[in-house]
């Protein structure tokens, strides 16, 4: 194939800042970049939006029939604690402070990060390589910059010359900084001495004695820079130049900014053609993040225990309320509006269940094909999904008219409309139905009713005073594991 | 703390082949390495009793309240098909089968490989390094062993000199193979020219120009041999000598007894105090293999989708049929022995049940202080699984007589052994209760009985022509989303 199936697609290219025709470079085949966790601490719900943004573009290609080759990594090394070029690693000071091993650092936080991944109904990546399974490559990206008069050494370690690579390049055009701006701004950092202008980045920095993660280099011992890793890595799977790079839009600056100054300056060509960026999730209009005692754990919102959560709230809801949100904008996180998509959700799943139970018409009264028209065209909208869920509900709303008898469809068209809910709703958004949770409830509420029924029909017996048919009913119930309790408030029962 | 709490521990060394008390270097801290994975297909069931036979061990040195240092690599290059130097690496040949990168072949497999963990309730270990995280380590161990004289360069590539160590130490000391039979017993190989003796073998490899998994070294473009990673990976992570090093029997030669010349030639020194070794699945007394179209995947075994299951198996039966048998022991998997083992489980499951609610008696009429250390005296006794059951299940005739007010216990008496069962059959066994299926079953059973007790009340009314009162009722339970069906064989129902 060479075109999608409904196509075509637009994208916002963060690097043009305009919607652009997705026209992958290979196609069917499209690479795909994103970047992962810094494994040094448990992910909060802002990182789960910003991955399940690029889940539903992995979905979305793969709807489409591309075949994406999907990275994305997993940073366990490099990743200063300020950022930049100073301050301790963010995993060997974890290391520090919880007594372990770097690398069990890194075990048990890509452990956690799975488990989320997992959680909220992501798909795995194609390939999830590791800052230190690259070190090789990574060295390999220094010698070239290094051979290419774009970096130099110092002391051991190695700088990336900004201002040199700007003479020719642009550098900032990513972020829509100006080199003069960016001078102005510096401050002072850790090795600034060894750097030649306050802008050059660290692409290999030497260790200390005490450092705990480190590896031989042609410069002496040391790390790998922060930025280099997704450069060598993407180079290394995807190849020098790739069709969408993706992150947070906290990583615009500098880190993308300086992957694709590495990528020029290393193999003299931009590395990708689109950019994408998610937006922030904000708390009750705040910035979520940990110090504002705001960036509330996956689990934290499951169960409902923390201080901003009027109770707690299903994966699936919580996915369901970022997807009506276009990924670019900021998505504030309130229990109002939570509680909104928990009820949008289930009118929605109800929905899906009754589909199959449609009594055919003879006529078709909805325009499915429309419908379906629309959805594809939300979603080829730059992965318009609030306006795709928007459509879906109008689907719903179908759904419910006919099953109250008030719309008819044809036996073929309700069909169309059923394919057309499981594609977008379980493939596209990724949403699931939430078995266990419903069944019990499900269960457990024919459960009440039953036994409420045998509860109505003892109480009858004993305003009777037929002692003997009240009590055999009891029996009944225990012997099924049923025990009555009979209050103040009336009979109420639970499990033996 | 220097002793374990209820001691000494008594393992089987395979390179002493003697019983012998385990010592740790540093206790409380245990270094405990097992050979995991080569990530290019499905385990099978053999593959998880191998896994699990560590997972109890690494779950008694922390029982005992050893801190333990648990590694477990994932081997993504280097294994060659034939085991030996030849062939194609076992990643790339699937890779170019399913028509993808390497890379992609490791996260597919790693991803299954960790679901099967998960779903026999495996612990993580402590850290999961891959063979390619770790190449410069590995490239460093190569040079070392060139420079103490141990291994030679030919043709890029770098061969161990099996010969020239025999004459200093004791190669096959483990395996218990001698240098003479070994070598009568050769074949020739891919790169047996290259080699001074057919015995030697390669701890770097040269890549061929087509090779899809290489890196650079001081030899050119290659990679690792198999033998080496464990080496690099468990030295680097646990010291230069360490407490356990396990695996599956058939690691014992080549694979580990490489290991052991590698480490003695870089670093001069015997790097593992205590070698285990598990023992074989046999099914229906034939070796498992995939050759043999009897190598189960542990979702058929749940499923009971194969010719040789009579039936599914939950992962909790299958894990608990595999601890009945003592690690080093041959284990038979057949449908009878499968079958005895659920009823065993659930027979264990319904006493712990139980046991909170026993009511407590005046006087001890049967010794728990006893039972408790003989479940300790045979977990000692080189990870006495079975025995320890079985004394387990001496507990459970005790809940039961109990139970049936037959025998007497305190209250803190029962408290005891709740303990003693939670320790063993949880944190130690590694069991757990099967929590969906369990309250499912449960759950459609009570629903089962009062459903019933409607169909009979119908069944009466109608006998006595009484069409609203059994109409009455078909309604109710309409209302709950349970639909009655008459047929030949009775009334029966089911979820609307």
């Amino acid at each position: 194939m060479s075109e999608p199936k409904k196509g075509p697609l637009f994208l916002t290219n963060t690097l043009t800042r305009k919607k652009e025709e997705f026209v992958p470079l290979n196609p069917p085949f499209v690479g795909l970049y994103v970047c992962g966790p810094t494994v040094y601490s448990d992910v909060h719900l802002g990182n789960v939006r910003s991955f399940t943004t690029f889940d539903v573009l992995y979905r979305w290609l793969t709807h489409l029939g591309y075949k994406v080759r999907y990275v994305r990594n997993i940073t366990d090394v490099g990743h200063l604690v300020d950022d930049v070029d100073a301050g301790e690693d963010k995993i060997a000071k974890r290391a520090r402070l919880e007594q372990l091993e770097p690398m069990e650092i890194v075990q048990k936080y890509t452990n956690g990060f799975h488990d989320v991944m997992r959680l909220f109904n992501l798909k795995n990546p194609s390939i999830e390589p590791t800052a230190t399974a690259h070190l090789i490559e990574q060295i390999g990206m220094v010698e070239r910059i290094v051979k290419n008069g774009y970096a130099y050494e110092a002391n051991g370690s190695v700088y990336f010359d900004v201002p040199k690579y700007a003479e020719k390049f642009a550098y900032g055009e990513l972020s829509g900084r100006k080199i003069d701006e960016l001078m102005t701004n510096t401050r002072d950092t850790e090795g600034m001495e060894e750097k030649r202008s306050p802008l050059d980045f660290a692409i290999w920095k030497k260790a200390d004695a005490h450092h705990l993660m480190k590896w031989p280099s042609p410069w002496g011992e040391g790390f790998p820079g922060w930025h280099l890793e997704c450069s060598a890595m993407s180079t290394k799977y995807l190849g020098q130049t790739f069709d969408v790079h993706g992150g947070g839009m906290d990583l615009k600056f500098p880190h993308h900014e300086c992957e694709i100054a590495q990528s020029v300056a290393a193999d003299g060509i931009a590395p990708v053609r689109y950019w994408m960026h998610g937006n922030m999730l904000t708390v009750n209009g705040r910035k979520m993040a940990k110090s504002e005692g705001n960036g509330f754990t996956p689990e934290e919102l499951l169960t409902g225990n923390h201080k901003l959560l009027d109770k707690g709230y299903s994966a699936m809801t919580v996915r369901f309320f970022m997807l009506q949100c276009h990924y670019a904008s900021t998505l504030d996180f309130s229990n109002e509006a939570m509680q909104a998509s928990e009820k949008g959700l289930e009118r929605m799943m109800k929905a899906i269940e009754l589909l199959s139970k449609l009594k055919p018409g003879a006529v078709d009264e909805a325009d499915i094909a429309s419908l379906e028209q629309r959805c594809y065209a939300a979603m080829n909208d730059d992965l318009n999904t609030p306006v795709m869920i928007a459509e879906l509900f109008e689907g719903v709303r179908i759904i419910n008219s006919v099953n109250d008898g008030k719309l008819a469809l044809t036996g073929p068209t309700i069909e169309r409309l059923k394919q057309l809910f499981d594609a977008m709703v379980f493939d596209v958004l990724g949403l699931k139905k939430e078995e266990g949770a419903l069944r019990q409830a499900q269960g457990d509420s024919a459960m009440d009713g039953l036994v409420g029924e045998f509860i109505r029909m003892r109480a009858e017996a004993k305003a009777k005073k037929d002692f003997a048919a009240s009590d055999a009913i009891r029996e009944k119930l225990a012997v099924l594991g049923i025990v009555l309790k009979d209050g103040k408030e009336g009979t109420t029962w639970e499990r033996a």
